[in-house]
């Protein structure tokens, strides 16, 4: 199966993620801001009415801000009702399905154009209220009824793949690493601080000085959450919202003439709890995912420049970057430790910081995935551009990968 | 704009709706028992795997049940990973949403069959915990947090109603003995009596005769929520599930010689609050939506032969029969009085019962209403079957009509 019509991205906007900066602001704010910035990304001009349909990635404003039938708001602050507005929820995955779903749309025929965003307003409450909402999205009935959160869960993930490949943390401690080097680069992200300034900072005020990220990351500052993951192994909580706008290929032309092609997407699924699968070290949704995501575009693992995964913890960016084609089963971890995955690597991972330094607003981080492959085949990703770069992929995942949005952007 | 592919309805399931009879099922136990009924009615056989996509409409089963993440739930419970998964949430309009995309899903390409469904799990909470969830979809902003909850949003809207029509509430008394003299002839109906039953038997408990069911309705055991509204005139809150099967139109005939065609779709939002609308009287988003559905059908409101309508409170069935063009403005309560919405009326309006007899497990009434006109048109809804109905028209209500989302289906 395939679309009956191409499509393209032609404007993306982000607010910067954080989790204090937005203290004062609701989910709807952030919304507006961040289409706001999209709508003024398109190059020959956007009128919001321009839209024939919303998508609104959010997994739990209900929750979170007490603010549930999300999409309907979100029309009703952008004033563009009476657009079909649709609210998506498939966890930390729901911009990314909301993306496939606003590819659909164009492609069904009902709309030429569609604002597709995600948002989420998580700083009101404690960390572990957050943990705990975070949680919604497991299987209430087998794992958070008995504790088994998502840092467990992760932790699970990747006791799992140490056992099987006779991996090590400090595969993990390079992606963190390179994701805060890649953050400190991003005006949009939330940590713009590499390890080693994190370090200074830290330990300055106890008289403590780190000769190197290892010593710090290895030391009491970087304490276990669920082993073998430390806190810097884990994303942060963040406020954010992303948007990006597509249209119809042969409509895209009239908003910029340089649109993003959006050449595959995928969608999978697989079982919530983790006790159903055969093994913790590959998401098979991901894979399933990608799989179609590389048919439509007619591309391979080998094709792709630039990619952003879902590293909300950094197990999941070493199984990622195995599930996606990019290293062979077991050689993530490695690959990593050896820059690979670097912004001057052969296959630059997270340029913009990923989830571990760009933040995490779940419901936006899949399409703010998109906001960053939008700049980079563009070559307008500023002081984090992959040189050269002119197919990019987003992959972005709901629970321990229940839910796998993938798209593949080429240069228009 | 239009579909670029047919969509038909190929089969049809639902659970019993009830606040009690299904204490003891997790939300996901109850949307398998309706997929399965949904798969035993294709005529020529279903399997599961013939899914290329899984839709589950759910408002608040994070709030509800401690479990967000519906889709992929749903998913996993049915055994068809990795069958792409999308939640939706439009509020109350949340599966009648999921159909709309079910249905662009299938005319964009990306499948020849689509399974969509909605549950909704809600008799854990108390009463007043329930009405605090749903307002969940109201504005937090400006309406719940200072109290205003839907009971007392269509108290106003009736209130509204009555002033600007001179009408009074005798006619949405109509519509409570009209429902529920209708849901008496459904098995899947939460309340299978008509109000002069229930008269007798609330009356019996301390020695009360009522001379008919207006005597009944006005008695202090019909006590006011919110002013003009009293109990009868709330639907009740209600556990179920609901799933049709979407088939491409040239594959549909493959699953059952009698397809029921969906001829329309409409989609649309209105402002969250009701302060931002010059007209409490009208939804403006299902004048649009069902405006856009009869366009796309080739039809107007005098060839629909029988609807149902999200009568959430009574006067919300007045004015969509108004708002769907089947009466004047001013006219649907009247018309509710002079039985010309009754089964054997000149335009029989929820003859399931709708929200007010049938139930009301908000995620998963759009897709029962779909269920019931796919039985309706087929001729094959037993003692509460509309004569000679070929066309059928649902409406679907999210909030005072944030979202709406209508269908109308014709004898394929």
């Amino acid at each position: 199966m395939g679309l009956n019509r191409g499509v393209s991205v032609v404007g993306a906007g982000m607010t910067r993620f954080h989790n204090r900066l937005h203290a004062d602001k609701t989910g709807r704010e952030l919304f507006v801001e961040a289409a706001i910035e999209a709508a003024g990304s398109v190059d020959k001009g956007f009128r919001f009415r321009d839209a024939g349909a919303l998508f609104v990635g959010n997994f739990a404003g209900d929750v979170f801000e007490g603010q549930g039938h999300t999409a309907a708001v979100m029309a009703d602050w952008l004033g563009i009702n009476p657009v079909p507005a649709y609210r998506i929820e498939d966890a930390c995955a729901s911009s990314g399905a909301a993306l496939n779903l606003g590819v659909i749309t164009i492609a069904s025929g009902m709309a030429d154009v569609v604002l597709v965003g995600g948002v989420e307003k998580m700083s009101r409450l404690t960390t572990e209220q957050v943990t705990d909402a975070l949680a919604l999205a497991a299987d209430s009935s087998y794992e958070t009824s008995v504790g088994f959160t998502f840092p467990s869960i992760y932790a699970a993930i990747a006791s799992a793949y140490f056992k099987k490949h006779g991996a090590a943390w400090e595969q993990l401690a390079a992606v963190t690493i390179k994701n805060h080097r890649n953050g400190a680069l991003n005006p949009k992200a939330q940590f713009q601080s590499d390890i080693l300034t994190t370090a200074r900072k830290i330990g300055e005020r106890d008289g403590r000085v780190f000769k190197d990220e290892m010593e710090f990351l290895r030391s009491d500052l970087n304490p276990v959450i669920a082993s073998p993951l430390r806190l810097f192994d884990c994303c942060p909580v963040s406020d954010g919202a992303s948007a990006v706008i597509l249209a119809a290929d042969e409509v895209a032309w009239s908003y910029t003439d340089t649109p993003v092609k959006i050449a595959g997407i995928g969608q999978a699924s697989d079982t919530i709890a983790l006790h159903s699968r055969p093994d913790f070290t590959t998401l098979r949704a991901a894979v399933k995912a990608s799989e179609d995501a590389y048919r439509m575009a007619g591309a391979t693992p080998r094709d792709i420049d630039v990619a952003d995964v879902h590293d909300c913890f950094t197990i999941a960016e070493v199984i990622a970057t195995e599930d996606l084609g990019f290293f062979p089963k077991g050689e993530g971890g490695k690959a990593a430790e050896e820059g690979l995955t670097a912004l001057n690597g052969s296959l630059p991972i997270n340029p913009d910081g990923g989830l571990k330094a760009k933040g995490h607003p779940v419901g936006a981080t899949g399409v703010a995935m998109a906001y960053e492959m939008f700049k980079q085949v563009r070559g307008q990703a500023d002081r984090h551009q992959v040189q050269g770069a002119e197919v990019g992929l987003i992959h972005n995942v709901g629970a321990a990968g229940a839910s796998v949005a993938v798209q593949i952007y080429r240069r228009g």
